[in-house]
């Protein structure tokens, strides 16, 4: 384990905060940040990646520091530097450079070019085509290369990916919103609004985090809703960084039925909507739908006549993962919510609690069955706890 | 108002940390804490009130300076003092002196015959027959009195109590324990346990810091509680408060049916119960109940037929506040729980929410009645939030 000291943090804790721009951007490639410092300990580069196939964060630094890199992205014309400004100096990387030619080429290489001395990395790329092999190339070269520099901050940029790299699996978020007494709405389907602006606008910020939003037909043919990024209802930073990203987040519907048509809202854009179903519903012909196939399965421990039968949620994610989706962002109703959760496809429950009391006769948040022991119980763990204007928001982990 | 040096405030925050030490154990009477602190602004002395019939704050602190009042509480011969070592001092105290002899004299005599020069006051007392009398006693000795230093935490120090004093009702607080779905047992009834045992050991301490412990005849017949406080699960330092205390809470258990018999725990010690009903329960005889009667009013607005005819919780309310009951700590069901919000006659909730789902067709915590639009929701803020254990404590004031 090298020692790093406390310049190594300084350094590094900028490039983390440089890759966090990327939040809303970078998807289906990870958030990385990169600074360069010259052996005087001066600042000469800084970069983050921005967008899948434009240029990664190290070639962003090296730009910054006034090196082209010989495969720009741009393919401008290479200027041949015998000893340029980067020669000797150190690289911060939040994320082990890519050794893979991809959509850009390496990054490994371009750091050697510039003839940096040394490589300080926060974590490893858990995409199976770098892990490690970034580090080797760069070690090979003769560049003293540490790893391991505040590990777990770079990692938490990048939860959902990595879990996609590592369980060939979205990272799925169900969100609620509800009443201290854990009601979503009234009996008479009343919702709105249980949770304040704020907590309504902390939604956009999450969405806007997110590659897919996933709700149920319950939730479309109730609510209608637009289930995209408002852009205007983002603070002002988090607006401008939304910008870097290329499109909306893709829409995934459920509906084992076939029963949306061509009028609801989410069809009327020019935005991407995925519709699961069990057969090809013709009565979806918007121009923004994708429709996909997986079968139906029975549950056995659902009672109730909704759930009896149900599109293999497993197999959604499954597809969800293979088109690079790495966050689900999950804005549905109780039935499908509760069976996301039964079949152990979350990983985190968003809870805005608002201070209000609905009582017993309002609706339940989560629809699990008629559970017999607390044993039972989805269990899970509180993350973080935060005031949203006069709500409360809870992050819970799923533990399994 | 009068300028407070941070010497002023340095002393008074001593004030009202030993004010604290009095939180389990004065009651029907306010916390208090007092500070005597001589011209060279020396400590001198130091206490507070621990028990109701015992000495007050400000003569605990001058018999701890030396100084022995004319009419000391345990009636010990007066010393005749020309210039005592509390001549010229200044006192600190987190509640307005009393002018009037209760149980003991009168703590404003105490420090004149002391030859205080000044005396610091955080908050007025909201008794009626103290309130500005004992700092006009002062001045007329003409003693330098200063008001209003530290006052919202002095205030904090007796809520309870202020509230009996200004409202003629106790301040009751609902307790509950859910799911992170507002669910407080399956349907089969099992509730053990949703919350873990440091949230069951902060309940205790909550339990501790009441003068009375209400629930309903439905609770004690499903759960047979004890309903008191056990001094072992107390952290250490609140079992020695705690010992101060002449008596456990008063349990009140509301009977609108005379469904209870002798046989339950809370009937099988020495501690008193207090038993509301609509008539005398003649199977009720243990020694420590008292039976209760106050009259059946009829709800128009519950649907449901446990809840069509119940007692007048007001009238209950009132009847202990004319016990001197400040605090008032509610472990019920969802119908008692519901009835007392529905009543206004909640000032608090503290929900100890555990990470755990159990799903809609758990049961509820409140039942409130079928509420036809999200403006009849009962309103609260959240006031604080605080992790015990695994799971999280809120504690929310209801807004009226």
């Amino acid at each position: 384990m090298p020692k790093f000291t406390k310049i190594d943090a300084h350094w590094m804790s900028m490039a983390l905060k440089l890759a966090q721009k990327g939040r809303f951007s970078t998807m289906p490639n990870p958030n990385v940040g990169c600074v360069i410092v010259d052996k005087n300990n001066q600042l000469i580069g800084q970069g983050f990646h921005q967008k899948a196939g434009q240029a990664h964060a190290e070639v962003n630094a090296l730009i910054n520091a006034g090196f082209i890199p010989h495969q720009n992205p741009a393919n401008e014309p290479t200027v041949h530097q015998d000893k340029p400004i980067t020669h000797g100096a150190t690289a911060y990387v939040t994320l082990e450079p890519c050794s893979h030619t991809g959509k850009t080429p390496p990054c490994a290489l371009a750091l050697i070019e510039a003839q940096i001395a040394r490589v300080v990395i926060a974590s490893i790329d858990k995409n199976p085509q770098v892990m490690n092999n970034g580090i080797a190339q760069l070690k090979e070269a003769g560049i003293q290369v540490d790893t391991g520099l505040m590990e777990s901050e770079a990692q938490k940029l990048n939860t959902a990916f990595n879990f996609r790299m590592t369980h060939s699996l979205p990272y799925v978020i169900v969100k609620l919103a509800t009443s201290i007494d854990g009601k979503t709405a009234l009996k008479n389907g009343e919702s709105k609004w249980i949770t304040g602006p704020e907590a309504r606008a902390n939604v956009q910020v999450e969405r806007a985090s997110s590659c897919a939003i996933l709700s149920g037909a319950d939730t479309v043919i109730a609510d209608d809703p637009k289930l995209n990024v408002r852009d205007a209802a983002l603070p002002v930073f988090e607006s401008v960084l939304f910008k870097l990203r290329a499109a909306q987040p893709v829409r995934v519907i459920i509906d084992g039925q076939n029963r949306l048509h061509n009028n609801y809202q989410i069809f009327q854009d020019e935005h991407e909507v995925i519709v699961f179903n069990a057969k090809h519903n013709f009565q979806l012909t918007a121009k923004n739908i994708e429709q996909i196939q997986v079968p139906l399965v029975v549950s056995t421990e659902h009672q109730s006549a909704e759930a009896r039968q149900y599109l293999d949620l497993h197999a959604i994610m499954l597809v969800l993962a293979e088109r690079q989706i790495n966050r689900v962002w999950t804005e549905t109703g109780a039935a499908l919510s509760g069976a996301l959760l039964k079949s152990n496809l979350v990983n985190e429950l968003i809870i805005y609690q608002a201070p209000i009391l609905l009582g017993s006769d309002a609706r339940g948040a989560v629809n699990i069955g008629q559970l017999t022991s607390i044993e039972q119980a989805v269990k899970t763990e509180f993350k973080e706890v935060t005031q949203v204007g006069k709500d409360l928001k809870l992050r819970l982990s799923i533990k399994s």
